[in-house]
């Protein structure tokens, strides 16, 4: 916890020596509030340069700080925020964020509105891992999005959401895919005897995504899509703080710069569950290991922890592991990750030999352990 | 160029062999476009799928090859191509963008609406490069931040921007700071008989940064300092479509995860000298070469180039290194980068003994060739 009046990160860093990493860790503090040389700020604003502590050595090359921040820094301002977090340290080399405390910045974000009990309860779902594929591929009319909606559905999905890569091209503009595939899936239900929610995507300039937010409310939609390193991350905390009672999931399209670098960025687990959870995200799709992207195991763990452990009176959210898992291999990643997780399946359902329905039937039947 | 109804990117990445190559560069393309297996993918809708060419082999393990994109993928939405060029292989390891041509999508793109000819315009100058300094540190009143913009205007400097780290901090809100400094500017350029600029920071969540142009706009002030990778990227286009008749400056907080790592992310003179270009940006600052950051001399010279090249019907925008330029180092650095430059230069002007007035007097002196 950062002490009254403060909030604190942590950076891992390079260094030669132990008094080298002294100097660099002060001189992320100064970088990241006064910006200037020390004897040039007056002696009346030094309060609130950053002040380094718990420095440790991890490794020959490789230490670890806190500094601690004057909220007044951030004021009142989330991107701010994120400014006196990372802003220019992020461009010098081996610098890495390792954790994140708001403390007295608590304030400043919005945390989720729904959550894993929010939308768990949108389901009527209590004690399993829920199920979730996408809508694919870009190019296809809504008629044949809503085809794959209505499989899916009468398989049991809990969740469908639309590619990231579906905008408003022609070949399916926004009104007429929501359109479709709400029916679709609407109608569907009624056979399935379930619920499935329907997360569009809205990932656009600000004023053209707060008019599809509107709109796939308006449309019947269940939830929202975005990719928020597109968007910029203040969206998430203003659909958060909205009249949009719709929960949130959120894409790492873009964001690998930030994650997959191993002495740079911010760590994957702080990424996505502690900094995407507190702006809003009530649900953060991540790569999963094993599959074709770049993350251990281990911090695939971190990452479900960091979304569902206690984070100051924010919401618990769901992590959504996606990307190389299959139909065969679910009930193990269920049995490694727990149920508070929403399984993200795409090729491995759209390439089974029998169809979409049977392909989401059986993944159903994986997670409720029939 | 792109052929007819396409765009294209170019990307670097690791394989182990030609063969690992071609393969790599095919999964880049259908990741990027239908994000499904082949063999999943409709027959109707492959025309889709980015196509790979120019492979390239430029080392013992680095290959390069352009992924030529059909225009309709990327629709009518600047993110969604922002999305298609680096979306989900942002996540994947070792990949580079080395290149873009925006080619059937250069209408997406705004261009910037003053660049170095408007901006040259605003000051009367054509023959020299500008300076331009920052107001600092966070926590001065309005009043001290005034002070500073005073006496920088009397020694005659081109561009004041705000700290980037000024918001609306309780200690100089935005509203007041621009008052105090608009029109101790005014006030000055009586005395100096020369222009000065000034460019606040308006970098907030949307709707507030708006708001901010606006009022910027209305008290007087020259021109708008944004952080887009804070802001989202879109920010930058949806101020040069705006009827808000200022230039914006972009500043490099929180992009370095971008542009720091050899093998991947995006090269800095295609995210500085192009992206940043394309989507609106009059002048880019960027961290110079030699100072605190990272960059090479050669990308930095690089990222001068992009800036200042013929590109579609894009204008011609002004580099603006900082960090690390000094007052005596200035002169070898306008030798080495030309006249079409801004030197933007910060504690080498708040440390001189005799005050901001006659630092920048030298400064402005060095820039004269005086």
């Amino acid at each position: 916890m950062s002490s009254a009046g403060t909030f604190s990160v942590q950076y891992e860093f390079t260094a030669d020596s132990l008094s080298d990493a002294e100097q660099t860790a002060d001189e992320i503090a100064l970088e990241q509030t006064a910006e200037l040389p020390l004897e040039a700020v007056p002696t009346e604003l030094q309060y609130l340069i950053g002040k380094s502590s718990h420095l440790v050595q991890l490794s020959d090359k490789r230490f670890s700080c806190s500094i601690v921040y004057s909220k007044h820094v951030a004021g009142n301002d989330i991107l701010q925020f994120l400014n006196v977090m990372f802003g220019n340290v992020s461009i010098k080399p081996n610098i890495k964020i390792t954790d994140i405390d708001p403390g007295a910045c608590e304030d400043l974000f919005a945390g989720s509105s729904f959550g894993i009990d929010g939308i768990r309860k949108l389901l009527s779902v209590t004690d399993r891992a829920l199920s979730c594929t996408a809508l694919k591929p870009v190019g296809s009319s809504p008629e044949a999005l809503a085809d794959i909606a209505m499989k899916a559905t009468l398989g049991g999905i809990d969740v469908i959401k639309d590619d990231h890569g579906l905008a408003n091209q022609e070949s399916a503009t926004f009104r007429a895919r929501i359109e479709h595939c709400v029916k679709a899936i609407r109608n569907a239900e009624q056979t399935s005897g379930k619920k499935t929610l329907y997360f569009p995507n809205i990932t656009s300039r600000f004023e053209e995504l707060m008019n599809r937010a509107e709109l796939a409310e308006e449309l019947g939609a269940d939830g929202l899509l975005i990719s928020p390193q597109l968007t910029g991350l203040s969206v998430l905390d203003t659909l958060a703080h909205s009249s949009i009672d719709l929960p949130v999931m959120a894409h790492p399209a873009f964001s690998g710069p930030y994650t997959i670098n191993q002495n740079s960025g911010i760590a994957p687990d702080i990424y996505f569950g502690k900094l995407w959870r507190a702006l809003g995200a009530d649900a953060v799709i991540y790569p999963n290991s094993g599959g074709r992207f770049s993350y251990s195991i281990e911090e695939c763990k971190s990452i479900n922890s960091r979304c569902r452990e206690s984070f100051y009176d924010f919401k618990p959210i769901f992590p959504v592991p996606g990307g190389g898992i299959s139909r065969e291999s679910v009930s193990e990643w269920n049995k490694e990750y727990g149920n508070d997780t929403v399984f993200l399946i795409g090729g491995s359902l759209y390439l089974h030999p029998e169809g979409m329905e049977t392909a989401v039937r059986e993944f159903q039947e994986t997670l409720l352990g029939e």
